[in-house]
């Protein structure tokens, strides 16, 4: 598999250099780079013996026949866009996995087609609005989405069209009837495995996120001639409850919670800020959990307030519900891990992925491979070679437990 | 004493009517609406039988002659110009106090002369110094400071030129030789009198002051992969800090302890915080008291850094002893206000005076008049006129007690 490994690991670090930016990688949705990226793989696809066509929301789509055609399908797939000043795996490795796991079936044909999709947007740099190649996918890219524009004022439809494909044709961008399971191997984008020396993660759900801007107001006044008990300290009510929200996160199990920006009015050293904003992010795999924890974490933001004369309020500025992989598959991958030998943990995802989309039509998994020094979004992001061996080992030992698997495909919102 | 109460409630709030700047009160050193406000109160002085003169610095002098002429001197004395959008009452109510207190001699001369001093320049927005005006009184107006520009590029110098003063006449700026004492009334700025429900403060001494900027620097992540346990979160550390400044400060009596401005960066929601700047601003009375606190607080910012893997460092930006007032003048002050019926509270000042450069030279004492709502630097700043009988009544207390005093004046850093 090492062989197998080295290809993907040199074939990403290949697609790395197709940019908008030259001297980084930026390539964003239906750019110029992202067409030569599209054939390149369309070269190598066609060289494993796929059939190969870019949808019309520029999702490239590679089907390897199974020994009964096309009719059922595993998709095997991630995203071919990139954040600015990227690295070279996020996203792409899944898909250049993908295209390695049908050449490392050397010709040879599964009881279900594999077809592997390189999404066309996942980071929702251009748009402001992530996920629009998997909502392809789902027959979701409504009027509404195509009609967002981006800096330069081109709606999606006009970057569609510019491409060289036909909005028309978006509804058969839709996954076929029988497309029974989505599997995306993806870097990790954190530290988990690394702390834990373990190659690979089973992702048993897409956390949900509630994210929170809160306003704490007091009174500004001058620092020299205002005591300490005469004080409404916007910033010391923030403070304590920065710090409290930190600990309480810290003793629930899998919830993160992240004060990450804070500003202070009037912003002076010698005056006593009499406002202070604060953006909260909580995340955990089961909504339940992160409700009644945004709860507490509010109510200690009251608490810090009162305690000071000071007012707190907040506005939700983003609520997100929890997404589970599929049971079955999860299980089937733990134990594909097993059969190849692989150490693999139990995890969450902190971030959003395609397998959260592709989730609501499609029983779907996701398989982490360890991120050294937890880097994503960075040029220096990376991958062990061994880890993706690893990856790949346990891939080719899930196939024929899925080939043995009666998962049907999902009903909506199932 | 109400009627002079009165009339100095009035004048302060006519002279708010000069300004820069049209429907707010701006009047910074030298400008324009200076001019107009030292003719009026050169029109005040000379109806009370005051010989007036404006020095090369720009401040409006007055002076009522004692029974054996000028050569023993009080002074009495605030600045003239303003912050941007002031009130009426900073600065200008020592002036028109000190012309009132000539009034209310009715004719009468005392065993020592009454200097009347409207200082040019005290909040130090026009040159980013403060005390120019006074720092002329001291001989201090040196080369380095008159060559200070401002947002125009015009020098101290220049600005003097081009008020009509002479700067080689600054010489003769410097306060008399027979000065034997100063005597500042101003309003607190600050809440304490009022909580006190207390007309006076008789100040003790100007706080020292020390200034840091610091900043925790730890690791930026994503908000959502980073568990709690790996985490190098730069702001929970300065947050956990911040909220023990409070508290250890409450703890130490007369210190006041403040962090007025915090950044974060990033500054996104979903990124933990890899670096953080926070200001801190350390007032005491006692120069060794602050030293020592400011050290146990910066003790308190490594523990809570540390404990986190995060780093953090500092800079000293502003470093400013305390200046105690003349503890004799300071005792007379406070006797006056009890020969009056006058309750007072003996209190420090938190924020900086003309008093705290005429010490160098000349014993010097002041007198806090409440601050309605602790409120200063804003148009709604206000005095009560009570409260300035009250002072009135303890200056005209204050001033046979004086007359029997042997203060001499003090040499300079004494």
């Amino acid at each position: 598999m090492i062989e197998a490994a080295e290809r993907i690991v040199a074939r990403c670090r290949q697609i790395a250099g197709y940019t908008e930016i030259a001297g980084e990688t930026t390539r964003t949705f239906l750019s110029a780079p992202m067409r030569e990226v599209h054939e390149l793989l369309r070269g190598w696809m066609v060289a494993a013996g796929m059939q190969v066509r870019v949808d019309a929301a520029g999702n490239l789509r590679g089907v390897w026949s199974g020994v009964d055609g096309d009719a059922r399908r595993l998709l095997i797939g991630s995203h071919l866009d990139s954040v600015p000043n990227a690295g070279a795996f996020d996203g792409v490795l899944g898909v250049v996995f993908g295209l390695a796991v049908v050449e490392e079936l050397r010709g040879r044909r599964l009881p279900f087609a594999i077809e592997v999709v390189g999404f066309s947007e996942e980071e929702g740099v251009r748009f402001s609005k992530p996920f629009l190649g998997s909502m392809a996918l789902m027959g979701r890219l409504s009027a509404e989405l195509l009609a967002l524009t981006d800096r330069s004022g081109v709606s999606v439809a006009e970057a569609i069209h510019a491409y060289g494909l036909n909005v028309a044709e978006l509804p058969a961008a839709a996954i076929a009837p029988g497309t029974f399971a989505y599997l995306e191997v993806h870097i990790e984008q954190g530290p988990v495995l690394e702390s834990e020396a373990i190659a690979l993660g089973v992702v048993e759900a897409l956390v949900g996120q509630t994210r929170l801007a809160l306003t704490f107001t007091g009174q500004a006044n001058h620092a020299g001639t205002t005591p300490m008990h005469l004080r409404h300290d916007a910033m010391a009510a923030a403070a304590e409850w920065i710090a409290a929200v930190e600990g309480f996160a810290t003793l629930s199990a899998g919830l993160v919670a992240t004060v990450g920006k804070v500003e202070t009015w009037p912003g002076a050293g010698n005056v006593i800020a009499g406002r202070v904003t604060a953006t909260l992010d909580v995340r955990h795999a089961q909504d339940g959990v992160r409700a009644e924890n945004v709860e507490a974490l509010l109510g200690l933001a009251q608490d810090a307030a009162t305690s000071r004369g000071v007012q707190v309020s907040w506005e939700t500025t983003m609520e997100q519900s929890a997404v589970p992989m599929d049971a079955r598959l999860t299980q089937l991958l733990e134990h594909a891990a097993a059969r190849a030998g692989v150490t693999s943990l139990r995890t969450t995802s902190g971030a959003g992925h395609d397998a959260m989309v592709m989730a609501e039509q499609v029983p779907s998994a996701m398989l982490f491979v360890r991120s050294p020094g937890g880097l994503s979004h960075h040029p220096d992001e990376a991958v062990i070679v061994d880890d993706v061996a690893a990856a790949m080992a346990t891939v080719m030992e899930f196939l024929p437990l899925l080939g043995d698997d009666r998962a049907e495909r999902k009903d909506k919102h199932a």
